[in-house]
């Protein structure tokens, strides 16, 4: 499909994405896809990602329920980033990342009380991730 | 600085960043980072980039004069990955991309009339580029 051909892949044969919340604009999580994986996003409407520590498809959603409706599809001048516009679907809807937050950027840099920078969790748990992965 | 050493960096030092308008939430550019970029972001409050095609650290808006303000500095839940918020300045405030337009990820991925997809910028350019970047 020549439209998968304008995207510059990486050696891997990849192409990081960013998922970006319709709605609220908020950017949910970023993986990567190779072409079958964005050939079937395209094709179905929901994201389909390559994992790279699983090495496989991976339709979001296939175990959490936390599925990711599709808008829309963009890249970049560089043509080698992708952008989804999404709906992050599931039982509780809203819920893009395995710790059971909205996004997986819940983690930002802040000065503590004796000036030094840090990482501190600035987003609330939704959900028990252990009740998200139950079989 | 321990903080930085929290990030997961790629083998060659660098970590994937996306740029996101505070304002709009719409998302304008993805770059790269490595520890001293990173460091340097932090510290000035406006986003010093790694650039791969040059090899050296780029202060963004350094010859286009539009510079990015950087409101906050996250990262995901598997520490790879930065989302800065950030507003975008300049003589013409918003313009993030080398094209002259708001954002990178201006081109869609659309059906065609003969049921074919295909990529389509679908915003505007703001400035012409040739005057962005005329020194």
């Amino acid at each position: 499909m020549d439209w998968l051909e304008r995207i510059t892949w990486t050696a891997d044969g990849l192409v990081p994405v960013i998922a970006q919340e319709k709605d609220s604009g908020d950017v949910l999580m970023f993986a990567w896809m190779n072409r079958e994986a964005l050939a079937r996003t395209a094709e179905l409407g929901e994201a389909v990602y390559w994992s790279r520590s699983r090495n496989r498809l991976w339709h979001k959603g296939e175990e959490s329920g936390h599925v990711q409706k599709v808008h829309s599809i963009r890249i970049d001048c560089d043509q080698d980033v992708v952008l989804l516009r999404i709906t992050q679907l599931g039982h509780e809807p809203g819920i893009a990342c395995h710790t059971g937050r909205h996004s997986c950027f819940f983690e930002e840099l802040r000065t503590t009380a004796d000036g030094q920078r840090a990482w501190q969790a600035v987003d609330p748990v939704l959900k028990d991730p252990a009740t998200i992965y139950r079989s």
